[in-house]
């Protein structure tokens, strides 16, 4: 890991180097995974994940002995517009809570077998109000970015990314609306604002029109992904970005969360074409918005279970699921070595 | 557990007179997740999984600390009329398989901290052809059955039950159709058979007509749940009702996996109001059938990740997300505890 920190223009430079797929270690594991004593594509897409997992992590037997959850945590100037039902002080107090242990993520990564780390970025300064003004200075979105970017180690097989932020439901479906549009609905903040925390009706408008405000105000500007996500995104969320292109750097694959995860992450596939297939998204938020991003951006979600709640929770959920796609490749029979006949026998 | 055999008239009774579920521990968890640090019903799907492993465990606070997975194998004389790809003796090899651990289900039910049994039922005593008779007679019927009933140990958290068995995938669309019909459908093997192993087209056309022609020829008395069973099912599909009545008499929730799995204890739905409100499906296979019986029997399987392999495969990969959910109730601190300060604060 370069001890410079990265710049605007490194950010372009290394999405225009990504590091592709390893096309031998996913064939490998293809081949192994017809050997085994199954019918052919019978474990559906725990077959496809083992392939994902070494194709990212370059090895023909893939690991998961060092799984992280990192969660970012940012303040958001917006709030201020009502676009929350709970108070700014809770972002802080549940980075307290995650520190005492008694948060969901803290009880999920430990079934996940997986180590937490939580990083508060300057919660005491919240970012601008993204209707009147860009959200961060360079300079703000670059120390965010590279604090992602230095949080991942090298060493992992699996990175979890999730984000803490109240008021970062606005920031991510504002991301969005930039990013992807909105297929000529009437209003862009319409369709990508969703409840977040569980705001009424009288907030959601509020929501929806900080959005349409936000989207206007920064104008032809949100035409390169990097200004979107500067402008309108958090500091946790240009984390997240850092994040996931420190762990493509580091042959890490990633899972993804919900809505503002996946909305943060979303400009590197802007950015490069395939810069987000080390990456999938671990869990369909039931936050508006999210699988119509997951769309957008070509992925679909491993889990549908109705979550809503951020903090990587999702991410974390799906470890397991990993952990039994690779349990059933390293550790089943193939139809040789334990005498079973094969089809058509 | 009683010590002698139940028999066709001892289901019915047992049919009357099913447990309820406990009001009281489900609304003790419902209260207690309304005060843990996140958004209310943020955790989707996880707080209403520990409301039902409590309402059926009949515990406030409920436990996975012994859990099992039930593999019930049978033979099927229908396999003589070309309706799988692979030759009855898999059956058999497959039972092997799991002995010496190179299954599927050895490695998923390691990572679930699950105990596998497996229990294989006259396997050199296929059942008899269903489309010109019935498939088991009564005796038959309830050895398989009280095998299954019998294998369920009281003391269990969560039962997982899965199947194998060459030519299952016909008789779980015959039964399926016998007990649920088709909607109009031109004919019920059109609707409800799959490809099972991966039979190809001719072999799905001789599958289709084998379940019209059982329907055909076993006629009104296919209008009694527990007759359609006996004479479209499988012992092994007996044995899966036996153990999912069994588990509600000693108040064990139980996740059903594939469409066979289904298939087999959806009499009980028929026989009983809420008769499988303890049971859950896993996960909705690839299995053409899987998803419009889960739709007929009002269940909404947790994952949906493609796999049709049975072997209770579906039910294992779906224990951690139960585990997960039941680690967040237990280890999430309240808002009061935490001291973070509710909506609207």
């Amino acid at each position: 890991m370069t001890n410079t920190p990265i710049g605007l223009d490194g950010i372009r430079a290394l999405c225009a180097a990504l590091l592709p797929g390893d096309d031998a270690a996913e064939a490998a594991i293809a081949a192994r995974q017809a050997q085994l004593t199954k019918p052919a594509g019978s474990l559906g897409r725990l077959e496809t994940l083992v392939g994902w997992l070494g194709r990212w992590q370059g090895r023909e037997i893939p690991r998961l002995d060092t799984v992280a959850v990192l969660v970012f945590a940012g303040n958001h100037g917006v709030v201020a517009r009502g676009v929350s039902p709970f108070p700014q002080a809770v972002t802080a107090q549940m980075v307290e809570n995650f520190a005492r242990g008694g948060a969901a993520i803290n009880q999920l990564a430990a079934v996940a077998g997986a180590t937490l780390r939580v990083v508060p970025l300057e919660l005491d300064r919240p970012t601008a109000d993204l209707c009147t003004g860009p959200a961060m200075t360079e300079a703000e979105f670059m120390a965010a970015f590279n604090a992602g970017h230095d949080a991942v180690a090298p060493e992992l097989d699996l990175l979890c990314l999730g984000e803490m932020g109240i008021g970062n439901t606005t920031a991510g479906a504002a991301l969005a609306a930039a990013l992807f549009g909105a297929d000529g609905a009437a209003s862009l903040g319409a369709f990508w604002a969703g409840r977040g925390t569980g705001i009424d009706d009288a907030g959601l408008r509020r929501k929806r029109e900080a959005i349409d405000a936000a989207i206007a105000f920064h104008g032809a500007a949100l035409g390169d992904p990097l200004e979107a996500i500067r402008r309108l995104g958090g500091r946790e969320m240009a984390a997240i970005l850092g994040a996931t292109l420190a762990a493509r750097r580091h042959r890490v694959p990633v899972l993804l969360d919900g809505f503002v995860c996946t909305a943060a992450a979303a400009p590197l596939a802007r950015l490069a074409k395939g810069g987000l297939d080390h990456a999938l998204i671990a869990h369909a938020s039931a936050e508006h918005g999210h699988k119509a991003l997951a769309g957008r951006l070509g992925m679909v979600p491993l889990l549908d279970l109705g979550l809503r709640l951020g903090e990587a929770s999702g991410a974390a959920l799906a470890v397991p699921i990993l952990r039994a796609a690779l349990a059933c490749h390293a550790g089943m029979a193939t139809f040789a070595e334990a005498g079973v006949a094969g089809r058509d026998a």
